[in-house]
């Protein structure tokens, strides 16, 4: 029986990971530190092109707004996997963080944010879903409308 | 003389630990890297029930705010005790994160914040106080009014 | 050759390191977890006088926001010189988090945030830049206007 690690996993879906995000700034998309893998803040952008912007519940429906939050965990799967050489040596997710930028009066964060859920467990198996800290907050960078960060646990690389 | 740990003060108290949350998503409560206990964001509730909503300095008044950043926090613990078994496997907290949702002109977010402070301080020591990163956001997942993320170190379990 | 160490480029630069910061409320401004520094959220205060309040795009300009960036960070490495004795047992920044109190319409978070990213480079060098999350958010305590977190990787104490 072929074990279904993640990259056979991406391999089944013909689930096609976007060209690893560089910098808008002056800082690192990726830092190992031990046996952690922490990464910038994610956006849902292809290269540097944003394409979801504006606040869910206004300018995005919240379907979209799972979009957008799949599309930035995409671009963090694509700067892990460019950091790691392959996503097999991810063993935990540490942490999700999902930045909803949001109308006031808008609920629904958790449905935004299983934009990125959904996506980690068809990767990484229901059994490694992450703790998640979820916000809406006022706006994201460049008037983008999710935000995601993560911290990978990772194994170390075998010669 | 006995030792104050973690469950002597909290049986000392005779405070009430509630029952551990489950989650609105698809993610976990806790995860265990290392020696480290990552924990999703927490909110004010009770099983699935909103105790605190709305905006702190419109809906709910500061003291009020404090009442759910302490009521977030209870549900950490609960959390963080049923995946340890007891909280006297605490060593020390990493990280305590405290996010308000308030009115724009809010000011006094540490007065909230000391909630969540003053509960651990009472349960793990002053000397075990954790550094602490404190904001103000638009809004929180169900239109809550506080949410928590912790993070403990913990020592592993002994047989 | 002098090795250009953390210390050495401060004293090159003629940088002055503010007093390190003391807390608010019942909490920390640092804790050391295994090889992790964990920091407390830094504000740009000299002492407990705030420097920069208001919202960045109303009461502040960029460059306003980005000095108040890199006046919060400076608190954050005198905290940690204050822990550590010496920058110098620095080995890594693990996080760096920019929250930025704006108007609803700012987009410029980034040039914000590289007020305390110019500042680590130029003490911990351009290849040590850490990974970053920047957020856009409603307020910071007391009204600030921007909020850092730093998590450092340090170098065990050596006798």
């Amino acid at each position: 029986m072929v074990e279904l690690t993640p990259e056979r996993r991406i391999q089944d879906m013909a689930l096609s990971i976007p060209p690893a995000p560089t910098p808008f700034g002056s800082y690192v998309e990726t830092k190992e530190i031990g046996s952690l893998l922490y990464l910038s803040g994610m956006l849902p952008v292809v290269g540097h092109v944003p394409l979801y912007t504006g606040a869910v519940g206004r300018d995005l429906s919240t379907a979209e707004g799972y979009a957008a939050a799949r599309t930035a965990c995409l671009s963090g799967l694509a700067a892990a996997r460019q950091h790691l050489g392959s996503l097999d040596r991810v063993k935990a997710i540490a942490k999700l963080g999902v930045y909803i930028a949001a109308v006031e009066d808008f609920r629904d964060h958790p449905k935004v944010a299983d934009g990125a859920s959904d996506l980690l467990s068809s990767i990484f198996g229901r059994e490694n879903a992450p703790p998640r800290i979820v916000l809406g907050v006022l706006n994201i960078p460049l008037g983008m409308s999710v935000e995601i960060e993560l911290v990978f646990e990772i194994e170390p690389y075998r010669h």
